[in-house]
């Protein structure tokens, strides 16, 4: 049976990419049927990924079946897979965040979790002598990966090997990689199509602090005034998004990649006590401004405080 | 603070080996503070080869302060780990077995998952280049917990990297590792020190199985008749360690290496009907000779059914 490889549900560049090269590693390399498939509709920047590399949409599944062979990669969460996915047989798992807890597998299986900015840097590592085989787009959505996650080198969780691997697939692409960051996060920061739910669960993990439920949603942007214009409206819509996903508060972090701050929506009382908590920020209006903020997994959950 | 590195409770040679090997890997060739330790006391085969290549007996805990760094080998079992496993900051997992969910971590860690016979071969692998800085002892723990996992290559688990680098290993020792493995085998088999309840809880793992809790054990031994002459009194203690240790029923199969063979202890209608509905075999009497059957983790664990 084909193995399915897919990242999580809402799907970022990494999430559209690693799956897309890892089917290619083990179709065309390890001589395993695979296929790369989506969670959802892949984000403008992952789109503009597909479409600057030639790469056909994977298909959009919602579930899976029992016993499908299966490889999850840039994620180890189940609230971000199939409902199904203990049913499924995950085979493998590939990813760079914390463990969760709560998957489960039918048997031994290849996983290797590392600490580093992204999955496709992993994979790099791991595919290692057989780059040499990798056409260009495999080159091409490894190198985006990487530059998405990164937000090219400026996020903390960018790590040397994330760099060095990053430069040397620009120079082997023949590749400014500052320069096709800029198209990249160009493409991220056009938002004009998607509604105020869309945005705020665009990008979105759902935690809980001291029993409080959050879901902590980031945009990272290269134009926040196009965002922040909408302000008011999005915070409308946040009360909405929160009843309907079941948590407490959505706390929406507009991410301005190019000045490396964030700015955070402060809709209530309870959002600013957590800002006054989480960062040592003092609020005054409607949203606030955390300098040097780039990172949900480094600078935002580990220090979200109630 | 020192990062503590242990495997699972009851600790077998893997167990007892790969902490030693790894905390060598991170004191001498990375230069992070490490100290392997143990989760009780190692077994007959594992304090065998502690003593073959001059090891000092790593310190015993029992249990895990909070945020202390810890790497966990040879399991991800919650349920094999201190209590308060989740409440340390685990930074990394080196295992061979399937995931069985429940382990979490602070952050993002190094995570290096499998399917080979035995943890010390992923080490090998992940140890590379700096093999060549390996003294004599940590080949010689590597070797004894392949040969141990594997049963001297014996059991259907070992995979050819297994065996690979078990070779490699044992021509750089300049050891014979059938003779070796010879030797492990009969430490392990002197089981005449050990109370029947001991011997029961020596090798084992819970397992539950259309909602009967089992204690799957496992006792390999050169020497099965040492084992079953003590049959009616291991019979009669396997309802006491059942109760004791809140399980519904003992399995006890006592593999012969040698002859490559189980024999299941049959002490009552729950076993026989497990017997005959997993492995086909039809009981006559209080033991059954399941042919081939050595390994719980590919041959007893995929077939048990109630």
């Amino acid at each position: 049976m084909t193995t399915l490889v897919f990242g999580h549900k809402s799907p970022d560049t990494d999430s559209t990419g690693s799956p897309i090269i890892w089917a290619w590693y083990l179709n065309e390399v390890k001589g395993q049927e695979a296929e790369a498939v989506l969670l959802g509709e892949p984000n403008t920047e992952a789109a503009f990924m597909l479409e600057r590399w030639d790469l056909p949409k994977p298909r959009i599944i919602t579930n899976v079946d029992d016993d499908q062979p299966c490889i999850v990669v840039d994620t180890n969460n189940p609230a971000e897979l199939p409902t199904n996915i203990n049913g499924a047989d995950v085979r493998g798992i590939i990813d760079h965040h914390k463990l969760v807890g709560g998957l489960e597998t039918k048997g031994p299986i290849d996983i290797r979790i590392e600490p580093l900015a992204c999955t496709a840097t992993i994979m790099y590592k791991m595919i290692d002598k057989d780059m040499a085989q990798a056409p260009t787009w495999v080159k091409g959505a490894m190198l985006t990966c990487i530059l998405s996650d990164t937000l090219a080198f400026r996020s903390p969780t960018t790590t040397q090997e994330d760099e060095a691997i990053a430069w040397g697939l620009a120079k082997d692409l023949d590749l400014d990689p500052h320069a096709y960051a800029d198209e990249m996060f160009a493409a991220k920061s056009d938002v004009s199509a998607f509604s105020d739910a869309e945005l705020i669960r665009m990008d979105s993990k759902e935690y809980e602090v001291g029993g409080t439920k959050f879901r902590v949603s980031v945009l990272e942007t290269t134009a926040p005034a196009t965002v922040l214009e909408r302000k008011d409206s999005l915070m409308a819509s946040m009360a909405d998004v929160a009843k309907e996903d079941d948590v407490d508060q959505v706390l929406l972090f507009v991410v301005d990649i190019l000045n490396e701050e964030a700015t955070l929506l402060v809709p209530n009382d309870l959002v600013k006590g957590v800002v006054e908590k989480s960062f040592g920020a003092s609020v005054a209006g409607d949203t606030v401004v955390l300098p040097g903020v780039m990172s949900r997994k480094k600078q935002i959950i580990p220090n979200l405080a109630v």
